[in-house]
């Protein structure tokens, strides 16, 4: 074996494929993952053997059931998530629009579980999708709370403005996380759409660590503050349950 | 490289975890992927370098949170999941207890999704766990409308018993499977564990193809029939979902 890995091209692959292209043609595949046709099909060919990859009847490719059943049967957030659920669930019947739970990925959140309403206001989180930092109410929970080195990167780097109202200086960022912690929540109105508001508050484990974001996304009006409240309370009860898990 | 390929030991590493064991030493590692301690050792150090695994500040090692998210953000099943959910809720709210929903994988029912209430009653299912297609709700409905191949692999196979009410003799599956594609949906008194009911109904997509299986787990008594009505609605909503989708 010369140069890079299998595992690392494997990899490379996997991170072809994305929400808008769930199933990709083998050209594109390797176009994608930066790999000759050759390498690109004897991989292919060998992932979807092992039932990490499936082929379509048109031949097109996409992630395995075998892959996800991997991944998630012993999921590092399957006790979070089992933990929330019931909590995500009750938030959901009582403000409707969109629950959701986030972890940090990286330099980013990602949302590891939503619940969402049939006409729910816009949200443009997804399972297993990620948002930027210092833009969503979930990320800036957990960076509130993430190691000193983080925040620094985070608020040296780009600080992305989606609509006029997103945090875009480190001043601006600084401020929000000292009020995170001081309060225990951060109320987000129109930071990623004028349209939506964002209200997220931090899940802890039993050692008091912050592990979690729970948030809720509803339309951006002058009742989007009276839910603070029930997002507080159901952050709260998975902090208790997974305290009593461990 | 002679033998048996980098990739097909990486998914022998990913086997050794269970939901019992999400979290193993690396000695353990090995001896459940059978592989020499070196040869493990080298591969879950890259498989941590590509955040496919993660170690806990004891050394032990779990699935990693970047290989959940590569599954999970183009999962075969999330276009389904998401269809389903709004309905799994609707039908959790006024059954309790558990609501849930399988994929056949392979020769078992897959459980992708699953919504439990606090205190509900027992129920061996797990998101990303497996049951036997002859004795689960889920699982006879799949069976029910699977390739004739696979109907009769099974039925020539071992038909476990768990309950002296399992069906577990291939003419009793055969009555049901029948039973099902006449009637629509599966009642399950007591298949798996004499306390709980299984109920569940096919989800079809566009094309009229059962792709899944919608069902619910309750309290084995006289009330457990009174909740058949509101199974065969949810999957039937659910179908209608998928079908508007495609």
């Amino acid at each position: 074996m010369t140069g890079e890995s299998v595992l690392s091209r494997v990899v490379r692959i996997l991170e072809a494929f994305d929400p808008e292209n769930p199933a990709l043609r083998l050209s594109v595949v390797a176009r994608r993952s930066d790999l000759h046709i050759a390498t690109a099909s004897r991989l292919v060919n060998e992932m979807v053997g092992l039932g990490l990859l499936a082929r379509d009847p048109d031949r097109r490719i996409r992630i395995g059931v075998r892959l996800w059943e991997l991944a998630s049967r012993t999921s590092p957030t399957l006790g979070l998530r089992e933990a929330a659920m019931p909590f995500l669930e009750d938030l959901h019947d009582v403000v409707g629009h969109h629950t959701q739970l986030a972890v940090l990925g990286g330099r980013e959140a990602l949302f590891v579980e939503r619940l969402s309403a049939p006409g729910g206001i816009v949200n443009i989180t997804r399972i297993a999708g990620r948002l930027p930092l210092h833009a969503s109410s979930g990320g800036l929970v957990l960076l509130a709370h993430a190691d000193p080195d983080l925040q620094e990167e985070i608020l040296a780097g780009a600080l992305t403005r989606y609509t006029p109202q997103t945090p875009h200086s480190a001043q601006q960022v600084r401020v929000l996380l000292a009020e995170i912690r001081r309060t225990g929540y951060v109320f987000c109105p129109g930071y990623i759409d004028p349209a939506a508001a964002g209200i997220a508050a931090p899940i802890r484990d039993g050692t008091g660590q912050v592990v979690a974001a729970l948030g809720a996304v509803l339309p951006n009006d002058a009742h989007a503050r009276a839910q603070i409240s029930a997002v507080r309370a159901a952050a709260r009860g998975v902090s208790r349950a997974l305290g009593q898990a461990l």
